[in-house]
């Protein structure tokens, strides 16, 4: 069984502040969010954590193994070092989409994104210690079929862009809607989702509808641990294997 | 009339580097790609330019005002503080997509993007200052009508990114197809374009396209100067208009 | 009965890289030593150590707390995202100074610092969990007594420069002589020091000492823990109760 | 004729907002400072001048070929993406210390480094262009005489610092005393000094004093330009000199 706690990452307020009292410049607000996205990726990653960018104003961290200490000492750190704060809701579920329901409502409940008084929330409850197991985690990590020979190589950089952009926006969907697990695009012809306990067929189906939908061939690695990071190296090594071997889906064992 | 000069970034060798000898940390990796694109939006930045993350190994930039000095002290500060190195094509041309399609084919002549020998290739021509023209860049800064109210306030944060993404991944097709255009998600629901010489009509059809064909309402603000940042930052305070008046395109005159 | 883990890092080879084959621009040297510095402060004062710049190419360490595979992650971490590597040698004494010492030997002895071939060394041995303490680290926080209104704010930068680092100069100079303490310069007119199991009378003595001698008067707050974050959270506490009651030395209790 | 530019960057009111409501963890303080410093050098050295950490807090640039326009757009970019802002002085003079007493004394006149309500002045005059020669900048590269066979291999890492740190407190005072230049520790075994025009005897006689006074032996590159990098790579350039011929003074003609 999986168990996946799953945190939302909000900054407090970030539209109202990126034109108060003109609109900042782009660069700027470029080089904050992704130096934010940079050091909460360190700062959960050396706790065993996993973070992903998504919309950049709103992230997606996997965290089992990161308590309420933990969250608190990183929003604090957050806040010494750049001009916006940050909101954490945390869930945890068997489900990865039901654990960021839960994650979610924790930040709604206590008011809007664009609310000024509303900042550093810290909601919602973390694992404890007792109820944690060694299969809590389940990490894919999906990868594009020969991208570099068939689009990098060969297409303008926008249109390979547009094919890979193209097999993820069908994975996440049909990966969530059917399947309960959050896929995240992290760079290149990558993808890496948080999964609930899942077996070869589910994988075998998400990558045969997202090529039967829009002709992109994908393989994937699958991996389990007690948090993330060793859950997601075991899936990378399982994606080497299909490299190797030539395998569509490999669990890590 | 528009004249885009658009730089293609590429990581030498990445994909192979990632997992040499072993696959690498993901949190090292996410590290690395948002702090390189960080750096690159200031280095570019500071020259009036704009930088899109896109792929993260595969970077687009609209580079009007820079020279090939400029390109290759950011390539020589790149190598200097990295452990990859970056290729750079430059394209040059009414239409972006004929300007990007150019800067790919100087870095896809010089080899694979995953050959280890072919590294900080510095490829094609940057404008002679006396081609160049007040009106050379045309930026279009869309964002999504009441993302907050409609999406992130109400749904779970990967449901409202799922939505965003929706109206993204069509928007950047169709306005690439019909319109010439490149539009990059910067994060939260903002889509920055590179245009071509597009009028009003233009960006009303593609609006109108987004929402029918996948329900997402967007507006959209748009600037003209010589460089990317004056003409982005017409196009935010275009965007603040029809959030003001409630209008669907703006040119900032 | 303090027992100070102290770490020395090095980068290796530093010194021919920065001028292979040319000497490299001082602006990158100095962006990429201050950002591998605050790398380090945050993946070592994420597991509750201290990280001081010293020469920014040798960089010493608290490292209480901290085990092998921890260092082991932390010089991966930095292989992984800089263009150099670094080495480690660990000792743990009652004596910092003694501590040092063996932490550099165990550097010394697997080659020069300019030795092309000698990379990402990891010697000595850290402390056993049994063998820690609560008292094993005692952090002192000195600052000059109203260094703003006194220098700051009357004299030109540089003088004002000039009046702090004399007193650091003499400080660090005397602890270390007089009390095996190692003191180092942290920014603004802060010097924090990793110390020996000290008394009242040894720090009455260092500042009696240094405003005898270069005429720079100072108070200094002492805090104590297992770790050094704690202990130098509580030197800062301890060094406000200066402020407030204009004492000069002052232990948390 | 040199004619530096110098610019005074201090941190507003910072020492209070440390300690403000509580004192923040010196770990974030650190990461802080030396990134804002990374930043600054960037900002700077992209528009060809040179920042020096000196207190952190309080750090001087050489900033010719800088108008007030790059000033405000690197004043601005700071407060987009810190939680402190800055405040600059600029002077120019023949002395470099003349030049930073006037800067000095621009932010100076506008209140306290520790008042609340004084923030990011911006005061003084930068060079006119037509003001401008290509001999404004010296700048002097000091390096210790094989400091790494002398100290860093052989003793312990902190007292090899107490030789590099005793060569650069004597160095400092004693050229600016008698010579007028500022000198900067910037890390390993480096100075890096801006000078007003001084000859070879001024070299000579400041490398002997620091040898006759602390037993440290120095050898210097001299570079002249109309900005601080040019002048600064020429001074590298001498300086390979120096240690390829056993020159202890040596310009860049």
């Amino acid at each position: 069984m999986t168990n996946a706690q799953v945190t939302l990452i909000q900054i407090d307020n970030y539209g109202p502040w990126t034109v108060t009292p003109e609109p900042r410049r782009e660069v700027d607000l470029q080089t904050l969010q992704s130096r934010l996205y940079a050091d909460l990726s360190q700062l959960v990653g050396n706790r065993d954590g996993y973070v992903f960018f998504t919309r950049f104003d709103n992230m997606i961290a996997v965290t089992n193994g990161m308590d309420e200490a933990d969250h608190a000492m990183i929003q604090e750190s957050v806040g010494n070092r750049y001009p916006v704060t940050v909101s954490f809701g945390v869930g945890a579920d068997p489900s990865p989409v039901a654990a960021l329901s839960t994650a979610t409502d924790h930040i709604q409940d206590a008011g809007s994104a664009q609310a000024a008084d509303r900042t550093e929330i810290l909601g919602g409850a973390t694992l404890d210690p007792d109820e944690r197991t060694d299969d809590d985690v389940q990490i894919a990590h999906f990868d594009v079929n020969d991208a570099t020979g068939k689009y990098t190589d060969r297409m303008n950089a926008f249109d390979s862009f547009i094919h890979i952009e193209q097999g993820y926006a069908e994975l996440m969907q049909y990966f969530r809607r059917a399947h309960e697990g959050l896929a995240f695009f992290v760079g290149g012809d990558n993808v890496i989702a948080v999964c609930p306990d899942l077996d070869r067929a589910a994988y075998e189906d998400t990558i045969q509808h997202v090529e039967e939908t829009v002709n992109v061939e994908l393989k994937v690695g699958v991996g389990r641990a007690a948090t993330a990071q060793p859950a997601g190296m075991a899936a990378k090594h399982a994606l080497e294997d299909c490299r190797e071997n030539g395998d569509r889906v490999v669990f890590e064992e």
